[in-house]
């Protein structure tokens, strides 16, 4: 079978730990790895690496590579969006390229941001689903709501499939229901969370496609065709600039009222696995177990008469007295007060900041790049210091700089770095100086991160004063003259 | 006449910006200048510099010499104690070093971390008071209550004095009252919060300490002998080892209940300054207008739906949403939140960070130093970055490391360095390498801070790692040998 992972997160909800360049399944909120880590090690095993598949914006493309190229994932699985155009696209997109290697093979859709733990029944469901696909349905899978969650989908269970144990028609879907309804449902006990869990054949859902959303259906060939491999070490796929442009004009569409709602062959399977759309920080509450005051706190907080409350930081010392009902996170550049009744409105205050242009809207100070990643430290009006570390084998760009000299001093490991004509390496507390205009390099030939120390010095420091000569991602370079 | 400043604040109330090496009066908590600076600044209108006297703790000495000296204050009027003995023990001792100079004359004490705002009437009262204290009064300063404070004392006015106008007797001292009684005391109208400010002839407080607080007065003579001027550029006076000896001995007594209130003269003057005695992070109501929804916020604030909060930042992105009555301190490596209606127990929160040897009860990130000031960057198991700031015209002692090797960059300025027998200058992008052992020192010949960019490198990076050979400012050096 195949896996697509569909990664579309806006980093909002989840400020200031996510960033717009930095959404909820590129972080970590539980565990040691991020969501999107987490939720590909689950589908390998269900299927080799070569079939998982991952739809994400092309300006979080990158840092996924970088993140799944570890687990084995293939770089070219990987389908760049120009924008944001719903589940329906993604799907539709996603489908027209499996297609061209097993049109009768099941593709199973699973968000990249949500929570799954009980391994074990997960599986065994996905299994029973593939079976169930196998046969033209369209498949959901259901979770046991335990509570009249206002933010989800439900899926009221039909009628029992025959030949299947505990497999359902679909009966009916409804969207974000009242308070009221929501109660009732849970109640009735025939309703169930729409997990956003899909199983279907290639050929299925692309015939729904074409039946249901004709104006999705008659341009996916052609996106086909204009989806380019990238050059450099994750030569992922992104849509050229003529695919981009018809990409743009797709319906927004989810695939629940696109194709779920209107479809005739659903099937609904009831899952007991434990699941959770980590939607806001109070899903925190969830994932980790309280203190007697009802507390969930990272480390270094130091509290006094506190109840009820949720701290994430990240290290730096955290006091509080008398709080209640609370949600503190607390990241090097930004910092949240959130009363916890009002966690949804995050998303909100995100917007105020993004339209103020405040960086913390889109960017951590710890820049992550297909290299490593840079951290600053310290930004004056004319001297930047940073600390950039460099992954085992890897290299940053042969590039100069117009208006600035930088000063390197080596942290730990050892740094191969080009000057100009000259090559040389410098080992733990050896310096360098790269005057304005220099072209230069560093590479880390080593087997362990290479620490650099840089100081930036100038009228002028910006992240564009670069100019690019080579590069090992693919990164645009300036045309050689 | 003389004035005296008592400085003798522990840096609990107002943590996280104050610290136990940096309390209330050494920090800005409005306007520009510190609260030991407005203090002095007030008083060099009443008096000139050189009648200017300082008591405070020998931890706090060379950072108020540091603060105070701009102003013209001579370091050697600062009496430096070994410990805190509460007031009667400074002010005796103070009282003891001013009667050299002319025991006849009339000395004010003041706290150093009080705010009065208006300076016409303040100045206009301490000049009745001097009248009255010449005529051999104890006298103190009542300021109408306009709240039942009960964290203040109270004086109740008594009969008026004959051949002045509007100074009382003093007919009684209360000491925090309960929340009825001080009530109560508001309604009356003829009780005034007691500020702490008093006025007296050298030779009328020597007197009722010898009758009133005898085991105080017997040591007054021998403490005055064991007072030594310190070495360096700034040369306060401190109690030399048996000097601290017979001071940590001393009776534990405030002036208010050792002398004020058992003695027969005592006059009170009702003032209509503005008076604050800034005792918890809730006086910034009083201190700054409140916007619409009532919050006191310092800049890069944002926030929604949020009311009645004080937010104290210090540049970074804070972000609040539907907060109500909360106090928000945040400092680079502490950070505060609390209820507004506990701000009284702030001090019990740090002195459990005291106790669990957290270094944010005692130092900032920037560490002032008589030279100027260091700021840490980032420190690592194997590295530290600093930023050092050196004023004009100032350098660091002379100095070796024998666990670490440092490697200087300037970011501004000049810096003049010794290194082992060479000395180079260095300017603005220019690196320097000083290895493990070998003397080191840094100067600042320029007339702008010299703003230096330091890795330390070691497998110990300790503040205690060094070594001593010289010091402009009188720190304790190794012996030559």
């Amino acid at each position: 079978m195949f896996n697509v992972i569909l990664a579309g997160g806006s980093g909002t909800r989840f400020w200031p730990k996510s960033r717009e360049l930095f959404p909820k399944q590129l972080i970590r909120i539980v565990g040691s790895k991020t969501m999107v880590q987490a939720t590909a090690e689950r589908l390998l095993a269900l299927s080799p690496v070569e079939n998982l598949f991952l739809v994400t914006n092309e300006s979080h493309a990158l840092e996924t590579c970088r993140q799944l190229v570890p687990f084995g994932f293939h770089s070219e699985n990987l389908i760049a969006e120009p924008v944001a155009r719903n589940t329906a696209a993604a799907i539709g997109l996603a489908a027209r390229v499996l297609a061209e290697s097993d049109p009768q093979e099941v593709m199973g859709i699973y968000p990249a941001d949500h929570i799954i733990n009980n391994t074990e029944v997960f599986e065994r469901t996905v299994k029973k689903a593939v079976e169930v696909a196998r046969q033209g349905y369209l498949v959901t899978l259901g979770a046991q709501p335990h509570r009249p969650e206002t933010g989800y989908g439900y899926i009221k269970q039909g009628l029992p499939l025959s030949g299947f144990d505990q497999v359902f028609m679909a009966e009916r879907f409804t969207e974000k229901p009242d308070l009221i309804s929501a109660q009732r449902f849970v109640d009735d006990g025939n309703y169930f969370w729409n997990c956003g869990v899909f199983f279907w054949k290639v050929s299925t859902i692309l015939e729904h496609i074409r039946q249901l959303l004709p104006d999705l259906f008659e341009h996916l060939d052609n996106l086909y065709f204009h989806l380019v491999a990238q050059k450099g070490r994750y030569p992922f796929r992104l849509l050229d600039p003529e695919g981009a442009g018809i990409f743009e004009r797709l319906p927004n569409e989810s695939v629940d009222f696109g194709i779920m709602e209107k479809a005739e062959k659903v099937a609904m399977i009831p899952c007991s696995m434990e699941w959770n759309d980590v939607g806001s920080w109070t899903t925190l509450e969830d994932l980790y177990e309280k203190d007697e005051n009802g507390n969930v706190f990272s480390s270094n907080v130091v509290s006094l008469n506190s109840k009820g409350s949720i701290i994430q930081g990240e290290g730096r010392l955290i006091a509080t007295v008398g709080i209640e009902n609370m949600i503190i996170v607390d990241t090097p550049d930004a910092l949240l007060i959130c009363d916890k009744n009002q966690a949804q409105d995050v998303k909100k205050i995100v917007e105020t900041i993004k339209k103020e242009g405040k960086p913390q809207a889109t960017l951590h100070p710890t820049v992550h790049k297909p290299w490593g990643s840079y951290t600053v430290l310290e930004a004056g009006t004319e001297h930047l210091v940073k600390r950039i570390d460099v992954n085992p084998g890897e290299m940053l760009s042969l590039q100069s700089h117009e208006h600035r000299s930088e000063n390197w001093t080596v942290l730990s490991g050892t740094a191969r770095v080009q000057k100009d004509k000259e090559i040389l390496n410098l080992n733990k507390s050896e310096s360098i100086f790269i005057p304005k205009g220099s072209k230069h390099r560093i590479s880390n030939p080593g087997d362990s991160v290479l620490s650099i120390l840089e100081v930036q010095l100038g009228d002028i420091l910006k992240e564009e004063d670069i100019i690019r000569y080579e590069d090992a991602y693919g990164r645009p370079v300036k045309n050689s003259s």
